[in-house]
C-alpha cells in the first residue's frame, strides 16, 4: 500500500490582527512592479473598512470583488483567469483570496489556471495539474470549510462537481486572523461551522480512519462541541477556537475522506446550486441511519442556536432531477467506500438515495 | 504586535510501512548522479534490517551512522559538513536524518551548514540563517521530541546550548512510519514520550498561550494521557498515537514556548551532557511548585511504568558548576517569561534555582 505524500500549507500566521501583516508578507514576493497581486475578495466586504481600507494595494495590483452567493464554477475560474490575463502584460506575482470557502477555492483554482493550459474543468479530478501554481495566499473570513488547509478546490463544472485535487493546490501562505470573522451572520456561522463538524464526524466514523486523521478530527470535533454546545467561551475565544477547528478539520481529511453527507450534498449543490454549508446541514439532518450520535448532537445544536433549516427543497423535483442528484452522489466512490466499506454498492441503492432526498 | 510567519514542514507521509516510499520520494530530488544523498542514521540501526537493508542508496550516496548517546554539538555539525564536502565534488542532493531528536537535529543543522558559511555556532539564535538549506528529510524512529516538525535544531555550542531557529530549519519532507519505533527500549520510550508530555504542560500553562498552540497542545497531551495512563490501546495503536502526539506537541510550541523544565534541563545538559529526554524528566520531577497537576500525573506515570530516574546527579557539584547551570538556564529568557510572566526575574533567583538543582 502506498500513502499520499501530503503537501502542507507552506506558511501560516495566526493571531488577532495578523491581517495587518499582509503587506509585509507580500512585499518580498512581488516579482516586479508590472507583475501585480490579484486580490479576490468576497463582495460582502465592499466598502467595509475591516478589509477594503486595509488591503496593501500597490502598482498595478487588481482588486476583484466576487459574490459568494453561488458555489464556485469552473467557468467562473476561466472567466477570472481571462480577465486577469487581459488586464496585465506580466504574469501576476500572486493571488490572494479573502473570504469563505468559495473565495478561497476560487483563489486556489485561479492560481493554478494562470500557469496551466486549457480550462479549469480539464483539471477536475486527482493529480491532473502538471505545472506549479503561482504564489497564492488564503485568508479565511469565516471558519469551518477547511479550504484554507486542503489540497483541493471544489468546483462545479459542466459535467460534475469535483475538486482540483493536486500537490499544487494548497496555499503557499495562510493568514488566520479570527478578528476577520466578527461580522459573520449567525446562520452562516452555524452552517459553515457545521461543515467542519460534519466532516469530522464523517472522517472519524469512516473506514479510512488512521491515527493521523483521527488526532486532527478528534481535536476539531472537540472544539466544535465546546463552541456549539456550551456557553463557557467568550465571543473572542469562540472565534479563535472555531478558526482552529476549521484548520484541524481540514487536516483530518488529509488521510481520510468525508462520507454520506458530503456525497449527497454534492448532488444537491450540483442540481439546485445549494451552498455547501447549508447543503451539508440539510442532508445531515436526515442521516440518523449512518451517523446516529452525530445527527442527534447536530439536532440539539440546531435547536440551541434556533436555526431553522429549509424544508422541502426536493419537494417539487421530477424523477429525472432525482436521477441527476443520485448520479452525482454515486459518482463519489471514495466517499461511499469510506462511509460504508468496500461493498458499499450492495448497501447504497438508487432507491435508498431517492428516499433520503425526498425527505429533504 | 507582530506574529511569527510560521514555516511548516512541506510534505508529510503518515502510515505503517511508509518508510518503503523513501526511494520514490528521493528519486525526483536527485540533482545529478554526482550529487549524493547523505543518510545520517542512528548507529543503533547498524546491521538492523529494519533500516539498514531498506535504505535506497544509489550512485555516490553516503551513509553515516551516528551515535545519539550525546546531545548534538555544533562542533559535530561542522565535522560532518567537512566530511561530506571532502567526500564529494558536488553539493549533495539532500540530507536524510533517520533517528531520534539528536539525529533529526543534526540533519537539519548539516543541511543548513552545507549552504551557509562559517561555523554552526555562528547561527545559534533566531533567524541568523540567510541562505536556504539543501533539501532535507526527517524520519523519526522514536516519538516525543517534536524535532520532526519544529523550526529549530537544538545544539550545544562552545558558549551555549541553543537552537538554530530559522525559516530554513524545518524539513522539506517528513515520513512518519510508526513501525520504525518498534524496537525502542522502554526507558527511552518513556523519557522521549515525556519530552512531549512536558512541553505540552509547559505550553498550556504558559503566559504565551493562544488558541493555535492550545489546540495542538491539548491534543498532544490527551494522546500522552491515553498512552501513558491507560491500558486500552494495542501496542500498534500506542505507537501510532505517540507519533502523532509528538507531531502535535511540536506544533504546540510554534506560537508559544516551553518553560521551567526545559530551561533547567538545558543547564543540566550543558554541564553534564545529560540527554534531553531524561534531563527533562529529572528536572520536571521537582517542579511541583510550578506545575502541580502536571508533576503529580508525571509521578504516577513514572510509577505505572516502573521507571527509576537517576538520583543525586547534582550531588557532587561545586558552586562554580551550579553557577554554570544557572547561567545557562537564566539565559533562556523567553522560556521564563512564558512560564512566570514578564516579571519573572523577581521570582526566579539564582538561589532558588540552586536549591532546585541540589534536589536532583
Amino acid at each position: 500500500m502506498s500513502y499520499k505524500n501530503y503537501p502542507m500549507v507552506s506558511r501560516v500566521v495566526f493571531g488577532r490582527g495578523s491581517f495587518n501583516q499582509l503587506g509585509d508578507i507580500l512585499a518580498p514576493k512581488r516579482l516586479n512592479i508590472k507583475a501585480p497581486f490579484i486580490f479576490l475578495v468576497d463582495d460582502v466586504f465592499k466598502g467595509d473598512p475591516i478589509i477594503s481600507s486595509r488591503l496593501p494595494l500597490a502598482y498595478d495590483d487588481q482588486l476583484l470583488y466576487i459574490s459568494a452567493n453561488n458555489e464556485p464554477k469552473t467557468s467562473q475560474v476561466d472567466a477570472l483567469v481571462e480577465k486577469i490575463i487581459l488586464s496585465h502584460k506580466d504574469r501576476p506575482s500572486g493571488v490572494i483570496g479573502i473570504g469563505g470557502g468559495t473565495i478561497l477555492d476560487l483563489a486556489k483554482a485561479v492560481s493554478i489556471m494562470l500557469t496551466n493550459e486549457g480550462e479549469a474543468k480539464d483539471y477536475q479530478g486527482w493529480d491532473l495539474v502538471k505545472t506549479p501554481a503561482i504564489y497564492h495566499v488564503g485568508i479565511p473570513t469565516i471558519s469551518g470549510t477547511g479550504a484554507e488547509v486542503s489540497r483541493t478546490t471544489v468546483l462545479t463544472g459542466p459535467d460534475k462537481k469535483l475538486g482540483i485535487n493536486s500537490d499544487f493546490t494548497p496555499f503557499d501562505q495562510v493568514i488566520l486572523d479570527p478578528e476577520l470573522t466578527v461580522g459573520v451572520p449567525k446562520d452562516q456561522w452555524f452552517y459553515t461551522g457545521m461543515d467542519c463538524y460534519i466532516h469530522c464526524v464523517e472522517s472519524l466514523d469512516g473506514t479510512y480512519l488512521n491515527a493521523f486523521s483521527q488526532s486532527y478530527g478528534e481535536k476539531a470535533l472537540e472544539l466544535c462541541k465546546e463552541i456549539f454546545t456550551q456557553d463557557i467561551l467568550s465571543e473572542k475565544e469562540a472565534q479563535d477556537k472555531l478558526m482552529m477547528a476549521s484548520w484541524h478539520g481540514g487536516m483530518s481529511i488529509a488521510y481520510s475522506q468525508v462520507g454520506v453527507a458530503h456525497a449527497m450534498s454534492y448532488g444537491l449543490s450540483y442540481l439546485l446550486g445549494t451552498k455547501h454549508g447549508i447543503g451539508n446541514c440539510i442532508v445531515f439532518d436526515h442521516l440518523e441511519e449512518f451517523y446516529p450520535e452525530g445527527v442527534k448532537l447536530f439536532k440539539s445544536m440546531k435547536e440551541k442556536h434556533k436555526i431553522e433549516l429549509p424544508q422541502g427543497v426536493c419537494a417539487n423535483l421530477h424523477d429525472d432531477e432525482f436521477d441527476i442528484m443520485i448520479d452525482v452522489a454515486l459518482g463519489l466512490a471514495p466517499l461511499w467506500e469510506n462511509a460504508i466499506g468496500k461493498n458499499w454498492q450492495q448497501v447504497i441503492t438508487r432507491e435508498k438515495l431517492k428516499n433520503l432526498y425526498q425527505k429533504m
